[in-house]
């Protein structure tokens, strides 16, 4: 029989070796290298020659042996080792180690097999009398103290674990779906959600700036941390269609709240020509429902909930989680205006600290009380279509009347409520038509220069620093919508940790910006 | 027969209607909705009711028709569209429009079909007189001067597409590897790389800042925007195993070169649980392999491609682009340590303007011999092992001697070095020994304070911004080591753009905010 060429023309010992080191490598691959791996590993026989890194979270020594708890990150699990007392020295609390042995049945409670140790390597010794993280309990105030350390609480790795997976289910969304990723800037010359509200930049060798001094500045102008990402997003979408970014803004407000940071990542998409929002709000809920889904089985999601069980202060309940995790992975989330939801709350029997008023914002309380009468509890709900005055400049003014007697009175726009937490998004259709929009601005207060172009034709120089916003609108300017949603809050809202200094690893706010 | 009881309950009428739907929808998602997918379909008849977004990119007027090129951001090409004299008005260079109309096959030359237009709707006017972006060249400066509308330049949006793409291959890859994705902080309280080179961060309503009044300021320290991901990367991996984060960077540095940007994004990795350099740059030369090979068939790589053959002067030879990426394709990257590339360089006949000296960093001058010649100007090299006084202080000291007289002299880092453009990314062993790391900071010019635990075994209060940093390797610090890549430079590199200014949409630097 012929062989082909490519096979018959290799010497016979060199096929032999190709596949004894196949095999061979094949085998290893089975092994796990990580405590989550092998905790999930259960081999009929005893398994010599494995070789597991991580770090003690707990020792107790007995004459023979010492018991060690060994955590790596992977799980919020540990893996149960016995390890030879003249092979336990420096296993400290906190230690990073490397454990060589077997992986052997166990006859003990707890894990099906238990990890026999030869040989056990201190890769960084650990002092365990001053060790910030005891295993008695810690308060979430004192931790924050320490957010260098905190990550290697296995629950904090768990969330930031999970964190990572949110990222990357999101992003599998939007490639589905064709969206452009983008990278939109930190640093802006637009400030226009207020000075106040923002925080500035200057060099290190500046002088203190002042607005004669703006002009020898590093930027030769005011510069602050951008506040949302959209402006920027619109004027990309303009170029490439739909667009997405998932990107750190930034706020001053002196508020010490478990809802806010300084510091937060906001994703935003944005999407080209289309004027109807309910494919905003559609694009919204297969987004989140897309994650609900892609996550709900995952292992992390689950060792995540076996802490809501404990009871603890700082998490919801496992109850609470749950209806959140299905509420959202419902169809159809009710989609009411801002004047229904007015109408709601004046005739509900609730007593709220403050009557609702239309034209007024809906408060905390109002928020709460639509999101478990009108979602009962469970589904998210879109309020749209809120008074002009009270929301950004740039949102689509209504033409047509809807529910308001006044037509023009209020805006395009949604948010997104959930039980427990209110708002956690919100988008809008943007006001493409330029007059429109100049007059919506003078409305909110920002200075809109209202011709810029010369008769010359020329560009002329102005001083407001919105003008690029505005040229958008000059030349080819489709109906265009997006949203903004709170990332940290979502991974709140999704974990059942209760505040939002504790989703992200390095957290700032108001006082404090740690490491 | 019985039909299953929730089909026989429903109306026939209802159920012909959800067929008719169904087949209606299916026969429309066959029409490509955006202007890449209809230049690809080549129906063998004429198809009717195509509906079609788009910016126009140029109109030619004659009696009955005129002939409109329109571009959506999917493509760098654009779709010829035949529109009737009578439906034309308003269909001026910059317009958003929706065209409707049948895909004919074409008898012209160019594309195989074209669009017959029925009817053109303007959905956003156009100004051609002001319109920015003229057919005629405009250079790069002056189109950096409107950023805003730079990102609708064909080219530049295939760029901003790549970007994209790119940053969607890198995730890909991590995942594969079981890196966790990690947001580290932006607005930092340590300022390790030297005051005079980075941002300071104020909220608006403070008073210029002095140390005295630092205190009373938003959070109550100096704070500084992040020029490096690393040292928190290095808490976080100590958690979480192998990490990554792709994360805006900046750098006040006042210098103007098409190499820098004041704002960037740094793509940075760490691995734990590692004491083998190799496995960084493999990591590294896996990555970028993975990248190129992942996106080189792609129809995005092809466009950028075929704008390098026109010869442009801000664009690499195409000849250039090419040789970078198969050199990238290649397997085994060069390794060679800075003490054989000094030898190299000084046995070399090249006349450079400075010679190299052992103890000196490497010129750019040499990084291109080097990458030249060692690298035979295709495969990126790896520079190792470069003298400690030179690099940074968290590199770990070597301690065996590699090719130096002096056991201590090196560090275990490298800089990976490509033709044409230079250093594009670095990394190195970090020193994971506390008492050798402190040693190292004094060498650096850095306060590091001997000891921080009381005899109390309390902490103590200290003004080093860097103790949290020490703190990692006092309580279970394994050896690990990360790289850096600059992910603007990267896309320069790959897409063939000879500027980092225009990789970004909003590129920042030394006097230039715009937006």
């Amino acid at each position: 029989m012929l062989l082909p060429l490519s096979i018959s023309k290799r010497p016979l010992a060199h096929r032999l070796f190709q596949t004894t080191w196949r095999t061979a490598k094949a085998f290893k691959s089975t092994t796990p290298e990580n405590v989550a791996g092998i905790l999930r590993w259960e081999p009929s026989e005893t398994v010599s020659g494995v070789e597991i890194n991580g770090y003690v979270r707990s020792v107790r020594a007995q004459k023979k042996h010492h018991f060690v708890s060994l955590g790596d990150g992977t799980t919020i699990n540990s893996l149960q080792a016995v390890v030879p007392a003249d092979q336990a020295e420096g296993l400290t609390i906190g230690s990073a180690v490397r454990l060589h042995g077997s992986w052997v049945p166990s006859r003990g409670q707890g894990q099906s097999h238990e990890l026999q140790v030869q040989r056990a390597e201190v890769l960084g010794a650990s002092d365990a009398k001053t060790f910030p993280l005891q295993k008695k309990y810690q308060t979430p105030e004192y931790l924050r103290t320490i957010p260098h350390m905190r990550p290697r609480i296995p629950f904090n790795t768990s969330l930031l674990r999970f964190r990572s997976e949110v990222i990357s289910s999101l992003t599998r969304f939007f490639n589905s779906r064709e969206f452009v990723q983008t990278h939109t800037p930190i640093l802006t010359a637009s400030d226009c959600e207020g000075a106040g509200e923002v925080f500035n930049v200057s060099s290190g060798d500046e002088k203190p700036r002042s607005v004669d001094e703006t002009s020898k500045s590093f930027f030769r102008r005011p510069v602050y941390m951008t506040v949302s990402a959209q402006l920027h997003l619109e004027a990309l979408a303009q170029a490439l269609g739909n667009v997405w970014t998932l990107s750190p803004t930034f706020r001053a407000e002196q508020s010490d709240t478990p809802r806010h940071l300084s510091e937060f990542y906001m994703l935003e998409a944005e999407m080209s020509f289309t004027s109807d929002m309910d494919s905003i709000m559609d694009l919204v809920e297969d987004m989140l429902r897309h994650v609900a889904t892609d996550l709900s089985e995952t292992r992390i999601v689950q060792e995540l909930s076996a802490r809501s069980t404990e009871g603890l202060s700082d998490m919801a309940s496992v109850d609470q989680v749950q209806r959140r995790w299905k509420g959202i992975m419902r169809e159809k989330w009710p989609r009411i205006t801002y004047t229904e939801a007015i109408d709601i709350l004046t005739a509900s029997k609730e007593r709220f600290e403050q009557q609702p008023v239309w034209g007024q914002d809906l408060r905390t309380e109002h928020e709460r009380f639509l999101a478990m009468h009108v979602g009962k509890g469970e589904t998210p709900v879109f309020v749209t279509n809120y008074p002009r005055a009270i929301k950004a400049f740039y949102m689509k003014t209504v033409n047509d009347d809807l529910g308001t007697a006044v037509p023009g009175e209020t805006v395009e726009c949604f948010d997104l409520l959930v039980p427990d937490f209110c708002e956690i998004a919100g988008g809008s259709m943007r006001e493409h038509r330029l007059e429109t929009l100049m007059d919506s601005m003078r409305l909110h207060g920002i200075d809109a220069s209202a011709e810029k172009i010369t008769s010359s034709g020329q560009p002329t120089v102005s001083n407001n620093n919105l003008d690029w916003y505005l040229d958008l609108r000059r030349w080819g300017c489709p109906p265009h919508g997006g949203f903004g949603l709170g990332f940290d809050r979502l991974i709140c809202y999704l974990s059942g940790i209760q505040t939002i200094r504790d989703t992200t690893a390095f957290p700032r706010w108001y006082g404090r910006c740690d490491c």
